[in-house]
């Protein structure tokens, strides 16, 4: 089986067609979640599975299943492959679409082959993994793992005003399933790095081991509103000042540490925000993420150190809202192991690393097996019509998929 | 003369009245220049100075005066006094107001006295002080000292879209009279302080002998919009991080310094603005003041250098553009003593101090001796509803208009 490869132009021409689907007037490629654009690229998605004869399965909150059931082994647990294909606005063609069509490519290859898996293979499509019009961003996966309820997911109100439930109905992907409906024996995510590392190294294949625990917090800084010119600097509360005390004191404490935390402000709005009036409000986010625990844990308690501490010496008020926290994730050490193994066998470079952005898989790891197949991204940019990765590469990954399929499924 | 004084309740009720023109739904006092409100404020204004029975004339850029021409002067250049009545969005009652209808007061109590002044007392209120909807603010007054044409600012583009030109003449305040008709003999500019000062000395009266000079920059910081997850912090270009560097650094170096330099980051934005990628652009405005103009272009260097040095570091890219610069403003030696010896004379406590704020009277000394007399702003607020100033500095303020206009007009 090891010399079976892929398809490469029938992957990358795919690739490219979904990337056409959802263009704007300005050419930006925009498939939120479950908006008229996503329909459309379902559509298609839906069009590639039956093209390659798998049974088509649509759950309550929406995920697409393309299940490939053999003859023989129809009561096994299945291998589910995946990824999402809604997208951010102004997107990349790569992001999660890389690990559907992947998916699905190496199902039609398997098939085309003659070869008979030990248990269903399933390719899946998450809905609204992104979580643009929709939060929780990986909503379809957290729903499919019992993370969340379905109909409080169906009740979520998009940031237009509208209900996903509706919209979902509305698009015609409102499904019959239960979410949940077909437990994993395993879980294996291809995926773009969306990060510089591999690129860096210049290595070709990423086995991702574990993913970064993420913490986000909003930090609302109160002070007082101020005449620029004539309150001396000493009767000064400035909340601007402040808010630029954290974002140093994050970006240096991270630098100087030999740890991978990496710390992010991302997002700021001064109130009043105007030239000559001190800032009596900023409010900002702050991203903090580690792929261990207990550092995680250490570097939220240092931020709230330092916030007391600012507070007291500045004269501002602080507040802290917790937005989002999860816990680093670990990948399953056999299916790491196997993809390293598939790395070597076809002489490419690899290296085991860690997942710096959130993912399906990391939900999916709660009910099954899972892991991660990394490819690098050019400069390693990602939710921008720059994001790329090299076709070689591409192909690369999508061959290791199938050779960790293969394993994962093979009878002898 | 000396015993004479102005009405405190015809003064403090025509603030008040003046106070509740352009209330919106919520109560927030809103009269941006040239705005249906404004319009509001404006024929009240003009009803109140043919009520005293002085001639009201209205030049191009929509400045309106009050004149009050003695039988026996008309030839002698104006002593001029005045301010503005536009206001910023949510506004105190006394910013501009307190000037304008003090000098509306003090003619109206010379009137009535019998008093025979040398030479036309005019009170002015001049267009579009604060620049809230136009830009530049001072634009009436210094479109009369000639420092800009009058075409020029009438073809100026609101936040709005609309054209001051267009809007001046829909609410009827487009006049005839060229702007710098008539060249002011000396100008005197009562006002708060809008800073804490004068109330934290416990000091009734500030004699305005001069005003900072202004530096408004705008800085846009151009870094690499990456994932917040998976770019390492060794490889970032964080434009928000360089932004929150220059904040630090300009309240550092003001703040260990023992100048007047004020430095205030008022307003700042970030692109694309999300929790979880890095700030590609940070724009923020810079607002530097100090009353030396040497003090001042070395703060306007040290920024400078310290960009570039930030630039080299971080790997980011810096634009700097000068949004304005005004150079610091001496005001008449003469009049502030003058000032200061009708406080003594009244039993008023006095301090010779700085504006940090602008004013019409800094475009106006360009033509014509001027100085501002500051009463205390409670907490040094302005440009909030909280603005305060008690009544007793109210009056006592108005006085010391009344007495310096006596001695500037005085023909014995």
């Amino acid at each position: 089986m090891d010399s079976l490869s892929v398809n490469d132009d029938r992957l990358l021409g795919r690739l490219r067609r979904l990337g056409e689907i959802g263009r704007d007037e300005q050419g930006r490629l925009i498939r939120v979640a479950a908006s008229d654009t996503e329909k459309l690229g379902r559509d298609q998605f839906v069009a590639w599975l039956e093209e390659v004869g798998l049974e088509v399965a649509i759950d309550r909150i929406g995920n697409i299943f393309g299940i490939w059931r053999s003859n023989y082994h129809q009561g096994e647990a299945p291998l589910m492959l995946g990824s999402h294909i809604d997208t951010v606005i102004n997107a990349g063609i790569y992001d999660g679409c890389y690990g559907v069509l992947s998916g699905l490519e190496v199902i039609a290859t398997l098939k085309e082959s003659g070869f008979t898996p030990s248990r269903p293979i399933v390719v899946a499509a998450f809905t609204n993994e992104e979580g643009v019009r929709y939060a929780p961003d990986m909503m379809g996966s957290l729903v499919y793992a019992g993370g969340m309820d379905v109909d409080a997911a169906l009740a979520t109100v998009g940031t237009d005003g509208t209900l996903l439930g509706e919209e979902l109905g509305r698009i015609g992907y409102a499904g019959e399933h239960e979410p949940g409906f077909m437990k994993p024996h395993a879980y294996v995510e291809l995926h773009i790095e969306q990060g510089p590392v591999l690129e860096r190294e210049g290595i070709q294949i990423g086995a991702v081991e574990n993913l970064q625990g993420i913490s986000w917090q909003r930090v609302s800084v109160r002070g007082d509103a101020n005449h620029a010119g004539t309150t001396p600097i000493s009767m000064r509360r400035d909340a601007g000042y402040a808010a630029a005390r954290v974002i140093t004191f994050l970006r240096d404490r991270a630098r100087s540490s030999n740890t991978p935390t990496v710390a992010t402000v991302g997002s700021i709005e001064f109130e009043p925000n105007a030239i000559n009036v001190i800032p009596s409000r900023a409010t900002f986010t702050v991203d903090l993420r580690d792929p261990d625990e207990d550092r995680l844990l250490e570097e939220e308690a240092a931020l709230e150190r330092f916030l007391n501490r600012l507070a007291t010496e500045e004269g501002v008020s602080i507040d802290v809202d917790r937005l989002a926290r999860f816990q680093p994730v670990k990948f399953d050490t056999e299916i790491v192991a196997l993809i390293e193994r598939a790395a070597s066998r076809r002489g490419h470079s690899h290296r085991r690393m860690t997942s710096g952005a959130g993912h399906d898989a990391q939900v999916i790891a709660r009910i099954a097996p899972s892991a991660m197949i990394f490819v690098p991204s050019i400069a390693g940019i990602s939710h921008n019509p720059k994001e790329l990765t090299d076709d070689s590469d591409l192909v690369a990954g999508a061959n290791m998929l199938l050779d960790v399929v293969t394993e994962l499924t093979n009878t002898k």
